[in-house]
């Protein structure tokens, strides 16, 4: 009943995932790890009484790894997701699908030509709370049509190598899916704006980013991932008959010389750790009983188109279009 | 010691500020009314004691008139304050100083060429205690350096007459005038997208407007005659070392039926009543004493400026740019 | 049209009285003044164009004296009520009408032998926006019947001076009168509980002080003044179906530092400051009309008669009841 | 590596933590369940690959038991924690440890003369997020020494045959364990007032219950459990120099018709279902390391012994003081 996990990748966030797995989802165990850090496998491996292995591919291969888990660097995912593919094991894959749209294109036909869903894309907001009750409210009817979406995205600090290309495909991207999926449609346009830049930051931040949607919804969203204060991630949809706000979580407050304060989460960890945790439950709930319930391979596809025309945009200022190829069936009734 | 007030308008606004002059202002008498409907016009003035008078002229002329107070048509504004200015009365103008920018630089010029400042524009929002908040936030220090402001300005309906030029005109005015106010800079090109519409709105509506500030500061402004849902104007402004958010005001909430709800104020007049009453003080008070706290007539033209920019910016769906005339030294030292 | 108030009493909150009335209410004029520190006195009627007077007599006594406002010492209301209303002068007298019940009662018997209202007592929460509102919430049904009341009344600090008796009869008979306005009924028992005192406090403080209404209703009030982080008063009013919360007004938040803050009114006067300002009006207004729409006579009557029980409550530490005479007519259809 | 489960009773709380364990918690499984509902037992034991025993001593005494979990009857808590130390078995006890104090005493006295702490008390409130930074805030030394502690504790409704004893002893007791642990001291003394009744009620609802602690610090509870609105829990530790509130759960809210609203939790289960999750992965995973984080045999019998002194409280009115035993020192450094 046990799914035995294989990790590829145990940076910070493979590292996450693997205590997660080992210590607090249900019905997982982590057999096999792989990282070219092979010190940090191997001890991270003795932690949760796994193996440390000698490639991704060792790990894929093994009989006593069911899925896959892949935290490994995004250029390397393709390959990997189909090693996995044709290996015929599910395989949880942490953004992006691919760098290229070519390539997440190349996988996409990949699993089409298989036939049945096995890869799932880590888009873990889609199982936080507040990410669930802003679509509920929509999709409840309660604000009416969907208009516009304004969104922060706001990280305290980055590395100085951070720079603002990154901002679009490592951070921006969220906002990229849970705009689709919220939604119910894809990104046909985007437009990365600059203006004037934090004196904590190294390259261009904050960033106004802009997406237009097929059925005509603007969403404006503010990248600033030197705001120095905290990790905070917002949004409000706006509909024909109200709008929906998406909160920090907060559940105490403090009243003191003169102030009443509720804390902003200090990182991703404390915002989103819970969702990641749901998150793997539910792949590992999934994987047992051949149910998906996140961001597929078209998710990952069409993420990447979007982030890529963010690229570009962002080097020619210019408003940039995105088509999409035709949307395969077995990806209807997908959540985007 | 009372200053006698001359009121020119008596629609819905100018009523209001007639009734807050002559039952909630210290020091404040209105002596003389005008408005093309005489009818409503000789009610009014016989509700507070007033005199009805046959034209706005008649009404500047008067003796018994200290200062005028302008809620007129704003095609007729320039020519009603320049006849103030020629009778040397101090005169409070409802937005706009003037339709045309060449207008509004005439009168500015015939403010100049008097030597000293009788002219204050009817920005109210300069008084409200929660813009003052978010200034002194910047101000103190507390946000560091400005870099986005964000807004949202929702009205619950307009007349089908209202159509999206007049959004740019009369509504999205108040945002240019608090952004120019609380970023003490001027706004240099505009751009305005339409979008998906709301079933309820006869005209584009919801619209996202841009402005660019001299020091690159971007402010995104959400315009939405018909949210439906009540008067919402919130702002959050970014700096690089925290955000300072404009809320609602609220002083209680209901809990029932399973939700904890605050009331989203219903109008203009719920929300900014107030703030008008601390400005026509405040207007009566400097009238007295010859100090000014409000917007001058180089913000009058300096927002027609942009307003004027917008409407081209909604029409050719181009971002435009404004350069205004140096700024004249009568007006160093004032807010924006 | 004007009302001539003249002042008796121009400590803390008697200047400001003056100065609301000279300066932000319309229709009144300050004429006369009186304080046992005529320096201080003559001072401030400068300021606003007064006269100082030799004694509380003479200003009421004086022709260009249409009404009185009593911000004298408590002891001295009575004698200074009574010759308001010798003088068929109207009185807005600061809380209390009198220090014991007995002289309270003298003074409401001959307000009542006179046949009309002119005392008006000062409490100025029944013109708060967000006690209306908690009032508006119970009256429209929105809560149900009222089944308990709990409240907070905290200051930043009070002088050594300030014991655990004044604490009852200044600070705690604000509740005692809300409790009775919000709840239309009266108080028939109070209870004053201790416990642990403040390491910042010279007496007895916080106290937990408890009343019990004609229907039932259990109030319960943490009265703490010297909580030392702010002016912190609001209540949380408990219906059969829904509850309706006081909270404190706020109208922005700075985030910074990993903290979202809001402001605590520092004081009374950032806290109240404004409903003064309407209480004084509205006096002002009702004066001309002949409208009273405040606490009277009778309100200071039963909140003396409950804060002199919970003197004796405190004192022994037992529950006290209060009964009341019967209440005249004249004060039928009076808030309480 | 996996903690075998044995739970015993099947109602509400006990389905919900076999589902948990089973679905929801890492390094857990359940083997065995006893229910005298045999029917609902089974079909429990079914879904989770359980097996079913005809009492609850056989799950006890199974090889392919390592732990327990009670669910039954309060009333038969005693006897089956008695059989879990005889078997040498930890066991989670869910509240209350027995109805009787000195039952609760001999359960107490069995462990401390075991030597060590095999039994858990299911106060699940000490994993909650909101509890936890409640006392973070006062160990922290962020608001002073704690003088006052307001708490309400509302339920939406409750069968008929729930009176007010039962609230007492059902409701009650989570505050009693909360006040006891977030003030580090026991309570010395409890008081219980009735007052005006909801017509939604069928017996005495709300009630508000004093206690006082060793310290001399009071605590208030509207205890409400026909408040028809939802399940609300909240409460205000009132320190020297500041407050801290623990807030219901919000992460978004919606703005439409007038309103902007946020959810209040309908049940325990949508408040409290993640504390219970933690409690339990917490149990589990202590239960490998002979570690404890949660309430122990000795909370158990003193929230019991402030309960029952409560029954007497109720019964007659009167404040009734609480003497505990000596506290072993087997329970030196635990929470409370």
């Amino acid at each position: 009943m046990t799914t035995r996990v294989g990790v590829i990748g145990t940076g910070n966030i493979g590292t996450f995932h693997v205590n997660t797995l080992a210590t607090r989802v249900s019905g997982a165990e982590v057999t096999a790890v792989f990282d070219v850090d092979t010190q940090r496998a191997k001890s991270l491996a003795d932690d949760v009484g796994a193996r440390s292995c000698d490639s991704a591919e060792a790990v894929i291969a093994r009989d006593d790894v069911d899925a896959l888990l892949l935290a490994s660097p995004g250029a390397l995912h393709p390959q990997q997701v189909l090693a996995c593919l044709e290996a015929d094991k599910p395989v949880l894959c942490e953004k992006p699908l691919g760098v290229t749209t070519e390539e997440c294109l190349f996988v996409l036909e990949a699993e089409v030509a298989l036939g049945r869903q096995l890869i799932q894309l880590g888009f873990m907001r889609r199982y936080d709370p507040g990410y669930l009750q802003v679509k509920a409210a929509l999709d409840g009817g309660h604000i009416g049509d969907p208009l516009m979406l304004h969104c922060v995205h706001r990280n305290p600090t980055v590395p100085p190598s951070f720079n603002a290309d990154m901002a679009i495909t490592d951070s921006v991207v969220h906002e990229i899916d849970t705009s689709r999926w919220l939604l119910g449609e894809e990104i046909t346009a985007i437009t990365v704006l600059g203006g004037r830049t934090s004196r904590h930051a190294s390259a261009q931040d904050p960033q106004l980013v802009l997406f237009e949607t097929e059925s005509g919804v603007i969403v404006d969203l503010e990248s600033f991932v030197n705001c120095q204060y905290g990790y905070d991630v917002r949004c409000e949809l706006v509909g024909s008959d109200g709008v929906v706000n998406l909160d920090n979580p907060t559940v105490s407050a403090v009243t003191a010389q003169g102030n009443r304060s509720t804390t902003v989460p200090a990182d991703w960890q404390t915002r989103f750790g819970p969702a990641y945790v749901v998150e793997l439950q539910a792949w590992i709930d999934g994987v047992g009983g051949g149910r998906y319930t996140g961001a597929s391979a078209w998710d990952g596809y069409a993420t990447t188109a979007v982030a890529t025309a963010g690229l570009r945009a962002r080097a020619t200022g210019d408003r940039v279009e995105i088509t999409l190829v035709d949307k395969p069936s077995l990806y209807d009734g997908a959540c985007a």
